[in-house]
């Protein structure tokens, strides 16, 4: 069960961007601001869960999810692209995290010239505590919402992120 | 009309956060894992754009905002918790924008040993020629979508932010 469920749902900001919003805005503006906020809202919760619980940051987390999808590991060059959370130094995170034996940085074995991290075995262990208890905060964070209401949501922000990435080129 | 419209759209990432999508992820976690991924994407635009058309970064365009709708200005406390994006130092922000004369710092009518920053007529000014600029993205950005499913998600997004910030207690 999660910890600190209760604290994270009472820690809601009392202004954010949707204080910005006129009545005169354009429909989509108001679309966007309020994605914008509901997800900084969220992002702002996993980020006190992941130091209360796990003392470590989002951009730590973000990094080892990202090598934790790529079984050969990640070119540096491929793990800054790859980063979900911006306000995270790449190399920075990945020195500490080498220093606790959590990632190594590998000569690549095609070109010798690159380095390649990726999580060790200690790694994977700690990151897949953090991302078992990652999901339990998302799931009651998300729940007063019917199932109904979430998938609609999962398939109209789909269609939205069809339109952003792959928009008419007129 | 917007500038830069076709580089803006063709300038999605190849990964992100929903590469890590599996298909054992909980419906939530795969709700929040797309409202990140797309949340991100549009920011990188609106970057991109506020960098190639104004020269400026998301962060200085984002306290100006929030100066533009304090009437009375707001103290560097204030400013910084309604600041929408991370990664922006608001203290460094103000000092360039007092420097170029787009805010000044005040003495707080009410006490004395408080100071208020707020917007010039001339940062009023030019907030107002990027808001207008901004507005024009996201219309072209979000344009592909009917009004009706955009209302349909903003109304979803509401309900979910409803549920995230003022959850049960239970």
């Amino acid at each position: 069960m999660p910890r600190d469920r209760n604290a994270a749902k009472l820690a809601a900001p009392p202004v954010d961007a949707e204080t910005r919003i006129r009545d005169d805005h354009h429909l989509s503006v108001r679309l966007w601001l309020r994605l914008l906020s509901l997800t900084k809202h969220i992002e702002g919760v996993v980020r006190q869960q992941l130091q209360s619980n796990f003392q470590t940051t989002l951009p730590r987390f973000d990094l080892m999810a990202q090598l934790e999808r790529a079984r050969h590991g990640l070119k540096m060059s491929e793990l800054s692209q790859r980063m979900m959370v911006t306000g995270g130094n790449v190399t920075g995170i990945t020195d500490g995290l080498e220093k606790e034996g959590l990632v190594v940085r590998e000569v690549d074995a095609g070109d010798r010239r690159v380095y390649r991290v990726r999580l060790t075995p200690e790694g994977q262990r700690q990151f897949r505590r953090m991302a078992a208890d990652h999901e339990q905060w998302v799931i009651a964070l998300f729940d007063g919402m019917s199932e109904r209401a979430k998938e609609q949501l999962v398939g109209l922000l789909g269609e939205l992120k069809q339109h952003v990435t792959h928009g008419s080129r007129e």
